[in-house]
């Protein structure tokens, strides 16, 4: 294992535990402060990059980013890299609200009545230690229900059923969703990248 | 040391060169046969990615891709991302031919009169193994000459000065290059983290 701690360049809390979880390995320190980053409209390999660069350059501690997003095929890979911020996005309607429950709302307001509800969930981990690091990435497969359910996870976890799970997952435990979650999936193959 | 050999995801003979030399310990494996592969407008490091996952999807090897650019100041760090492809851009009026020289001949005609000449060549470099990898950059400081001098190397070399050098890099030996540029730097770096 070459790190035994690392920076985690995020200050989502559900981000940072589940991390903590699947990377247990290795010690995941928090920023002493947060820093403001502007995420581009690129990909999630590049947020995360930016991220890790930022935390990386401030404190000089080897950082940990993540980017994730929910893509829905029937409206062609929406949110994206915009997931987190979608209530905001002109595309499809700005909503009057931000946050977690308005990018639900708006997500099912525009999936109202589409029969190809499949999705993915896709997350990008990237290590940034002076000019260079390590990658990972994972897909986790499934579709948007038509009503919210379940009240763990974050996100959009509670409209997105993974395939061949009749629960959403928000209504997964943790080491459930963490077994079969593109956060689980990515955390893995960065640590097998790790020690191989 | 992880990899004895990986796919050089590019077709470029003059990336293959230098980069067979500088990765020495592992063995670059030209493709059976090229992909076209359209680059983004994003970032060195996402056309890393995205010409990686390419050949590393139709191959099922290991695959290394880079990604570079030059970025002078005065021109707001244009061409960047664009470098190679910077006659056939809007930016600046296009040029009649396409090609090294012609991005040479635009660059030139655009820094006309600029008194900063300083610039900088950036170069990515990103290993695709099946969801996850590496990854390093370097950076060649210098500035831009008002005429191309010199015969080696490629791209935008005969009009580029490092810093603290007389010469331009297309006036210094492989070994010379090799030992201050940014695909040097960043091929070095990644075999640290190869064997870290």
């Amino acid at each position: 294992m070459r790190y035994r701690e690392l920076m985690i360049a995020t200050s989502s809390e559900g981000k940072i535990i589940e991390l903590s979880a699947l990377l247990s390995p290795i010690r995941l320190i928090r920023p002493p402060k947060v820093l403001n980053i502007e995420e581009g409209p690129c990909s999630y390999l590049e947020n995360a990059y930016l991220k890790a660069r930022s935390y990386f350059e401030e404190f000089k501690i080897p950082a940990l980013a993540e980017d994730s997003g929910l893509e829905v095929s029937a409206l062609g890979g929406m949110p994206g890299v915009f997931s987190s911020r979608f209530s905001e996005l002109e595309f499809g309607g700005k909503e009057s609200e931000t946050g977690t429950a308005a990018n639900i709302r708006k997500l099912l307001r525009l999936m109202e009545g589409k029969e190809d509800r499949s999705a993915l969930f896709r997350c990008v981990l990237l290590i940034y230690d002076s000019e260079g690091g390590l990658w990972a990435q994972g897909v986790c497969r499934g579709e948007i229900t038509t009503i919210p359910r379940g009240a763990r996870g974050f996100g959009y976890d509670p409209i997105f059923k993974p395939l061949g799970e009749d629960r959403t997952m928000a209504e997964l435990t943790a080491e459930e969703k963490n077994a079969i979650s593109h956060r689980g999936i990515a955390a893995r193959r960065l640590l097998e990248l790790l020690s191989g």
